[in-house]
């Protein structure tokens, strides 16, 4: 991002996988800079990335961005799991701030996962939405393969496959006996054509998925329409 | 929902305003019951309202729920405020993992909200509910007016009406003299048409939105496709 403007960097001081669009509420929010440079300003916040949007825009920007970048995280926000993802929540934040928004995510939870290969991906991806923006109410949730032996084969537009985390939830045993769960799952789909995010980066393709805050599902309006006729006050009587 | 059936209530430890869709991967979960009679049981949890869903329907239940509900929560989840919200984390969580789910939330934040004009409403919704059964893929998220001198009007099948929080983010200073803020906003729309579940439940209507976890902007694919031309290995000579 450095090579393209200023950047201004508004980091969680904590891990905040599996945090969604959560925001802080009972707490006081604290943002501090912790580096400058020429072009570079680096803040940390002890709140969530939704709250580091908020403060970011309201508070401590100076002016409106020309873009919210969320990322690069070590991990896939492909398929419907973008609903837990914190750097995708981030992304929506922004979007339904009025800003325009990226979010970036590698599809490698390896602790010494390659970065490398994606920089070309990411600039031509990042150069093109400051050029032309994005429309109204829509972010880019943008997911990268692992590095493997081939070059990235090219970028696709796509759709959220849909799938489900299956946690095996085993009983664990604390120090007094009691029965504990751990939420390690693994997410569990069969929705892999091939204008799927999953499908595109399985397949050594960059999956770009045009993603929007509103969950309306139009589609579902007809079949539910006649719920208009129903008469409450008979509710009760069963 | 005692007069329906059996119900097995399994309820957060923590109040999880905010919260979204967050699930807990840090730490241990712990599952207690609570309470038991005749049809009911109850159990305590400290996860969050998607750890709940996760935990219920795997560990907890003796067999595939008919039904999840989730709430009735004090306030609005009406609008794109939805993002936020863990009643509804908790309900897109359900549909996700293929149950048939409703969220019911109160458009009063009152400490002494009145919820006893609701009976009838949250009755019929979900007896047709469970005969009907919902779309593949599509939860409600159900919205009620407070109470007022008149009787509610109907119900309302509606889009989720577009808007953002604003923070004031006044700056606060704690005893050692450092800034902090507290993120107290309140949300924002002018997108009003009679179709919106907003627009709905300020003229006295239950507000009943069809919601999906699929957050692809499909209307955007067009204007998006030509990113699948650009040559990535060109990128970084920009």
């Amino acid at each position: 991002m450095r090579t393209l403007g200023d950047v201004v960097v508004i980091t969680t001081e904590q891990v905040m996988s599996s945090k969604s669009h959560s925001a802080t509420l009972q707490s006081p929010l604290y943002v501090r800079l912790a580096e400058e440079s020429e072009g570079y300003k680096e803040y940390h916040c002890n709140g969530t990335p939704v709250d580091c949007v908020k403060l970011g825009y309201q508070r401590v920007l100076e002016r409106w961005p020309d873009l919210v970048v969320s990322g690069i995280n070590h991990g896939s926000n492909a398929g419907s799991t973008v609903v837990y993802s914190a750097t995708v929540g981030a992304v929506v934040e922004a979007c339904m701030d009025g800003m325009t928004a990226i979010g970036f995510s590698l599809d490698c939870f390896d602790a010494d996962a390659d970065f490398d290969h994606l920089d070309a991906a990411i600039l031509s991806i990042t150069k093109k939405v400051l050029a032309e923006g994005l429309p109204k109410g829509v972010c880019l949730n943008v997911n990268f393969p692992k590095r493997c032996a081939e070059p990235l084969k090219g970028i696709k537009i796509c759709r959220q496959a849909t799938g489900k985390w299956v946690e095996p939830f085993e009983a664990h045993y604390d120090e007094n006996g009691n029965v504990y769960y751990d939420l390690r799952g693994e997410f569990v789909t069969n929705d892999l054509t091939p204008d799927t995010d999953i499908y595109a980066v399985e397949h050594n393709y960059v999956s770009v998925v045009p993603t929007q805050y509103d969950w309306t599902a139009k589609s579902a309006f007809d079949s539910l329409r006649n719920y208009e006729s129903m008469l409450l006050e008979n509710g009760n009587q069963g």
